[in-house]
Formats: structure tokens, sequence, C-alpha cells
């Protein structure tokens, strides 16, 4: 397959064109989105979307994911990312496929019916985790396009793939929100330097490959701002798959939390990798691409069998 | 003399009641604050001044300050201080004393003046620096009351001391401005553990001791919350010296910096320190008690003689 976005191969950074849309639906009246908000995210590159769920779903959302953090046992350890130099936990990846509640609320209408609708194809869950930055010692994201690793690492061909991120916690100016660059995700920016094998282990820690470029992201951050998206527990942040993104530390009392998903258009399941020979494992690059069997209705507490 | 506000001897930490005003002056009109502003100090702790100095003294205050950062030859090399782990320099102190612009800004009436109202005596700079955040990799300054360590570390006897920050860039929600408790300045949060003998060369990097308790501050970040004030190059932020702060790290690519003066009451001068016999060096704490000679009028380039 012709790679139309190749990275880490020059010895200088570039901006590349993006050869594919943004919004790959066409709006029409019933979408799931407004117009304004589809135009919206077509020229920023990500959305806000408020008050999608209600309390008792939000409060479900949030005892559920914490039971999930405060009980690892049970849960795959290789999915399990602490932070540098703790064993705080940082991530908790497959999410879905390790959580019936998650697993459900990445079904849901209201989110995967989005994706659906912006992706114009059936969706499923490239990756899926549970973002967990603790108060007083959070560390920071630092700048990246996803589109960028996934491309090269994991052999996403195309740009038609988002994300969206429902916070658990409320997410302050103060407490390490996501930053993104607003219209960044409309060219392609190609990092420099050849990606080693088995990267992955030490970039869900720190990323030291796939790094962009201080010039260009001064370049892109000074023609475009800087917008921290913040909102209230239940809030949710999409963003395109190409939008430059990091976040900074957090020595605020208040943790942030997140379920994040990767949604990507069943067409655009992946290739081999477009750098490095080796796959990424599984639940970084799902190679399964299940096809996500949208549900309707709000999410309630599942009670077992006795 | 009796330590009204002992700190670092006691296994676990307390809230000790403040016994020192914090607005020591009476306002009355042709006060430099207006009466509600003094208020506002007063129960926040911080305070927040825009359109002091016209374009062209914000423009003089920042090319002065780039050029002792560029040219950091002719500084006392034990002013200078740099990231922990690089070169890259985090501040200069004892800079009203090393340039003349920047001590003729100290000594601004728009600036002491304030500083001599609030305190109601005559002012000395009990400690200036040059603060740089740099983009990109800029690190966080953990929470901290300036007192605690200024009263311990130092010997200022009573809180009748401030700090005044004289903003070089824009400090925007994302780039790691600082952040203040308000309200924390009416209690005295006293630390835990002994300092150890010239500990400031590491805790001007990285703060060790005199550390706050983390459930303490999250009891004063719920009852008080965080407020992060920004401003455009120019703005002059004001904090109490016993107002909990800190800062997040920056990892966007537009640096940070300010010019700090802190002003302590002539009549509150250094007495020996209350916790570790040495003392540290005069450019963190001066010794010499100079009052300030308020001056009016604009900042202006100053030729040399040729």
């Amino acid at each position: 397959m012709d790679d139309l976005y190749p990275s880490r191969r020059e010895p200088t950074p570039s901006l590349l064109p993006r050869h594919d849309p943004v919004v790959h639906g066409r709006w029409a009246p019933g979408a799931p989105l407004s117009d304004e908000q589809t135009r919206f995210y077509d020229t920023n590159g990500y959305l806000v979307l408020e008050n999608v769920f209600d309390p008792a779903e939000i409060a479900l959302l949030q005892s559920g994911s914490m039971d999930l953090l405060a009980n690892p046992a049970g849960l795959d350890r290789e999915t399990i990312i602490t932070e540098r130099g703790s064993d705080e936990v940082r991530s908790i990846f497959a999410i879905h496929a390790q959580n019936e509640l998650l697993g459900r609320l990445a079904a849901d209408s209201r989110i995967a019916g989005v994706a659906r609708f912006l992706l114009d194809d059936d969706v499923y869950i490239h990756q899926s985790r549970l973002n967990y930055k603790p108060g007083f010692d959070g560390k920071e994201f630092y700048w990246h396009s996803d589109f960028e690793t996934w491309h090269v690492e994991d052999g996403m061909p195309r740009m038609r793939a988002l994300s969206m991120s429902i916070l658990l916690a409320e997410n302050t100016a103060n407490n390490g929100p996501l930053m993104v660059i607003p219209g960044s995700h409309r060219k392609y920016l190609t990092c420099v330097g050849e990606t080693p094998e088995n990267h992955y282990r030490s970039s869900l820690k720190k990323q030291e490959y796939g790094v962009p470029d201080r010039e260009m992201l001064t370049a892109l951050a000074s023609d475009h701002g800087i917008v921290a998206p913040t909102g209230k527990a239940g809030t949710v942040v999409l963003f395109d798959c190409n939008t430059m993104h990091g976040s900074n530390g957090n020595i605020t009392p208040f943790p942030r939390s997140n379920a994040f998903f990767v949604f990507n258009a069943k067409a655009n399941s992946l290739v081999e990798p477009f750098g490095p020979k080796s796959r990424r494992p599984d639940f970084i690059a799902d190679r399964a691409f299940t096809t996500v069997d949208i549900v309707k209705g709000p999410l309630v507490r599942r009670e077992r069998a006795a």
C-alpha cells in the first residue's frame, strides 16, 4: 500500500497536505450533531459536547471507573500503565473489552453514533483506555498527533479516525486539561528519526520518538492558538486523529480522569505498520476490527444474577 | 525572640492562627490602591493590577530582561539558577542590585509605593529575581507559602511582607501561570520535618522541605478554590507572603517570564533563622535592609555616557 503520510524518515520535519476529509459524512437533518457542530469540528478539529449524560449515568461511570482503578486485579496486567517513577496507575487500556459498563459506554449511540456519522462508515474501537492524572504530581503529555503514531507504528492507512474523551472528573484550566491546537489537523506534521522496535513500552509513559519539532509547533501554536476545553464530569471532548494535542502536569489536589475511545472507520482498518516491522500489541492497536453494535438508551446499573 | 510561627518541628502539620494583619496600612483617599482593591487583597491575599505601565515601558522591561538572560556574563554566578537537568536559566536573583533598569523598576512608586502602603512602613527588598519558565519543558513549582520558608530559613519574624510579579510575557491559563489559593493567607499551615543545612542550593530548583501536607492542601483548595491570575505583559500580580501558591509546568511553545520583587517592612527586618542555624546567602535573603527610595515618573531608557 502506498504511504500517503510518510514520517520518521527524513532528517528535517515538514508539513504535508492532508489527503482525507475531516468530516467524512454529509450533514443532513437527523444527524447526531447539529450543522453548526459539524462545521466547528471540521474547521477546528475538536468539539465539546455538554449534557450528553444525565447525572445518574455520570455517577455510574465515575463509580465504575474508580472501582477499576482501585481493584486492577482481574485485569490483564499488560494493560495497566503506571506513572514514571511510581506505581500509581496512569492508564488502563482495552477498557471496553475488560469492563461491561465501559464496553456499553463505547457502544452508546451518543458516542459511537457520532463517530459513525463523522467517519461515514461502520466503526470499531482501535484503542480504549481509562486515563487518570492524579492530583499533586500528574505528569505532562507532550504534544503529538495521534495519527502520526497510529500510521507509522500501527499501520492505520488514512485519516479516518477520531478520539472521544468522556470526562469523569471536572477539567479546569488548572488541573492539566487536554490542550489542542485548533486547525492543526488540516496539515500533517512529519517527525524526524527512526522508531526503535518495541518502543511502545516506554512511549506510553513518555514519548521520545514521533515527537513534533519545536519550531513547527511554535509556528502552529502562533498561527492557531491553543485551546484547553474544560467542563464538568460527563462532558465529551471529540478530536480528529490528526489534531495536535498535549497536556501540562497537574500540581492541584484535583485529579483528572477520563474514559477514552478511539473509533476508526472499518474501511480504514489497519495494515502492516509503515515504520517498524513489528506490530504493537492488540490492546494498543486492535486488529480484530469488530464493528461496534450501536446501542440506544440510558446507561443503567446491571445487577448480577444471584 | 518568640517564635509566633513555628514550623518543621512537629510530626504532623497544623493550621495555626495568623497574628498579623494583611493590610497593615489604613485606606484613605489618595492611597495608591482603591478601597475596593485594598479589600480584595485583604480578603483574597492577592491582587492583579492592569495597565500599570505604558507600552514603551513594557517593551523596555522586556528587552532589558531578555538582555540579562541572553548575557549572564557580568552577573554574580551564584545568582543564576538553572533548570534541573539542564543549563537553561530558570531564575536570576538580586536583579535590583545587578541591573540599573530593574533596580529602577523595584523603586517605582507604582510598585514600591503600593508595598509601602500595604505594609505601612518603609520597605526594603528582601529578595528579587527574574523568573523564566521556558516553553516546551518549563518545570512546575510545587505549592508553598513563602513566609513559611522566609520565617524558618531566613528569620523573618512576622507576616509583613509581600511579593510583586511584573509579567514580562503574556500569562495564559496554558503556559504554567502562577496559581494561588485565595484566602489561604489567613491561616498558617505548618510543615513537618527538619531543614537540612545549606538546603537552599537544591530547594531553588525543587522544593523538598517546607512542603505543605497533601490533605491540608486538598482541604484548603476545596474550601477556597484555585485562581490563576492571567494577563498581558506589564500586568502586576501582588500576593501576600503567606498566600499558598504554585505553578504547573509549561509544554506550550510560549515562555513565561516575570520580574519578581519581595518587599518587607523595615520593622520586620530579619533576625536569626527560626529553623537551621546557618543563614542563607544575601542574594536570597537580604540583610542590608536598605530602604527603597521611592521614585516617581516613567521608566525611560538611560543612555550611557560615551
